[in-house]
């Protein structure tokens, strides 16, 4: 019998890692033939574009480069099945699951690939089919139900937390004032802006002001915390989550493009950093400027958390073993046992339970005014940016995994 | 006697390694009783804001931190000094150089740092003093004349292209069509850019445009470039200076910003990358991304080049032994031996050969169709990102040097 992975949603540097995860435990039991991948997710199942991952990695050092390359080996895709489980497109599947000898299936994603696997396990049990449907979890947003954290995340709270403490030096040269407004992703949950206070150390501060989605923003307020810190000290760094929205509920990256125009009538998309630079440059007179991480937050994998890419492979290993034991219809989690010293437990949950569902901050981690966090959600962050993952480099540059089989389909 | 060093202009991850150099050297030199550094460059000497490096830097470890710390230790200004060199603002540097028996100032900065190494050492020459005046270069833009290359611009090339490599594997997981714009450091010189093109590899082709201020930029010519890549592959990566001007001579961030404001009526400021945006979005019906490095790109030193490090390091040393042998009115350079093996001296440059000038991009090191640079320009660039330099990390992030002394004025 054979097992098929493959991978969907937005990419993380963590999400090869579980991959690799996978291949490697399953490339040690002797029950299992093939390892097939299927390319761009659920999609590369329908439209059978499928790999043999068992001939591409054969050897330890193929899956230690796989765990350090970064966004999809297989490709990804923003797919939701039918409604109806009862749909053609079910049976599409699992026809080229019979076809393949599939018992196995992993889907290494987040919360829309969640829903994936508990409609496909719904099916399988329906129809009565001996296939094994789990989920392997993934996101930078950290904002999935059932796990104390997930994969993908503590290395881009790595990248967060570098990057704001890089800007700070970068700031604090100049004797005159600045205010530095950095948007970090996150459209309902906050967890990778939180991660900027991780920069703070015995001389830097910064980021002196955050404000997440879980508060809804205030421009008077904030305007006023910006005046008041900038009176006292030379540079101000705020880190602000793209999704924060108004007291009406609107996305305030929205509010302030409604107007602009390029040279040919058309909106542009300023984002939620731009507009608060817009902001701060019309209420106070000093130098403003706003960074967007943008994609770069979620693929630098020279600046990946050891912690995090080791338990997504960790998971990816476990993920077979579950699947020997039988369980279908899961999702596995990472339990905490204790902060100090950091331990946690792989364990897993029914796939209906997590589906579908979104894990904001909770309040009580927000101080009181909503513009900073507190030390309770500092000390669940920290264990899980620590540990460089040494990555090979090759002519000055990080060596990856060749992905010429997603790009020859165009 | 005493010496004094001071830093100035735009950061770089290596200017930091300079200063770390120099205060290597001076410490070991038996004639050097005190090293002092100016705040915030030539204006630290005219307020007498100076610091004794002598008791900071005590070993080889803080050296060595130092040398992986970005941005200026010293701050920075963006300061010319009066064009009439006669004028009371020399009489009182000189005071401050006599009232701490400086014999030798060691200026690192980019083309204006250089300008007022030269206007010093005319004044010294002119009233007959005795202090040798030496210019370290550094600028991430490598747009200074009379070197090889200059530091802290292998670091920038080795932040654009690993960046650049990490974006293309983002970029490719999606089975659709999509368009990402990358604007990169560069007024008038587009070495940083170009640097995008050492990301290509066996599997990426990518950035598939470079556009360089060297050239003009010329809107038809771009979106047919971009139309034909697009029908033939799905993702297309575009690298471009903020600093491209029009067939006008106009820079095209500002053509595209006339129109749009803010939700308050105020300007707002698109960068070059937002515009070409804009740009094509209005004419391809497909996703369209633009992500802007910032400063990222001159203060990344988690991705630091080895090469360029110990270059500016030994760049530091190297100028004691001068102002040693001397030598004033210069300012150090990199002459290269060879490509490969890559092989380079340490020379130097009376300083009125550098100042105020710029060194942009040789026309025969661009593609004629001016949308790609060539193989030669490639082999320059290669040696200068080898090597990564290894930062130290606490509690998962790299560990610095304090520069509360840079704080603490406001």
């Amino acid at each position: 019998m054979n097992c098929l992975v493959a991978q969907s949603g937005g990419p993380t540097t963590a999400i090869n890692a579980s991959l690799s995860g996978v291949i490697s435990a399953a490339l040690k039991d002797q029950n299992i033939t093939n390892i097939y991948g299927a390319l761009n997710g659920v999609q590369g199942i329908l439209n059978e574009n499928i790999i043999e991952l068992h001939k591409t990695f054969t050897n330890d050092k193929s899956l230690e480069q796989l765990k350090h390359t970064p966004a999809m080996f297989l490709g990804s895709c923003r797919f939701k099945l039918d409604k109806e489980i009862t749909s053609p497109q079910y049976e599409k599947i699992f026809d080229t699951f019979a076809k393949y000898d599939i018992k196995y299936f992993f889907y290494i994603g987040g919360n829309d690939s969640m829903d994936t696997v508990d409609k496909l396990s719904q099916f399988a049990k329906e129809q009565g089919v001996d296939i094994k449907v789990i989920g392997i979890p993934k996101t930078v947003d950290n904002d999935l139900f059932g796990t104390d954290h997930t994969p993908g995340f503590g290395s881009a709270a790595k990248y967060v937390a570098t990057s704001i403490l890089n800007i700070a030096h970068d700031a604090y040269i100049y004797d005159m004032k600045s205010v530095t407004i950095v948007e970090i992703m996150g459209r309902n949950a906050g967890w990778l802006t939180a991660a900027s206070a991780l920069a703070r150390n015995e001389y830097n501060v910064s980021p002196d002001l955050i404000y997440l989605p879980e508060v809804p923003f205030d421009t008077y307020h904030f305007l006023n915390d910006v005046k008041n810190l900038i009176s006292k000290k030379n540079n101000v760094i705020i880190a602000v989550s793209e999704g924060i929205k108004d007291l009406n509920g609107n996305y305030v990256s929205a509010t302030a493009t409604n107007q602009p125009t390029d040279g040919f009538g058309h909106a542009l998309l300023s984002g939620t950093g731009k507009a608060l630079e817009g902001i701060v440059k019309t209420a106070l007179n000093c130098k403003v400027r706003s960074i967007e991480f943008s994609v770069l937050q979620r693929s630098a994998m020279h600046i990946a958390s050891k912690t995090d890419l080791d338990e997504a492979f960790s998971l990816g290993n476990k993920a077979v073993e579950y699947a020997r034991e039988n369980l279908t219809g899961i999702m596995l989690t990472l339990n905490r046992k204790s902060n100090d010293p950091y331990t946690i437990d792989i364990d897993y949950i029914p796939i209906s339970e997590v589906a579908n569902k979104e894990k904001q901050i909770p309040r009580h981690w927000i101080n009181e005014a909503g513009n900073d966090i507190n030390d309770e959600l500092l000390a669940y962050m920290k264990p899980l940016i620590i540990g460089e993952s040494p990555i090979k480099f090759e002519n000055g540059l990080p060596h990856y995994m060749n992905i010429n089989h997603l790009l020859d389909k165009a």
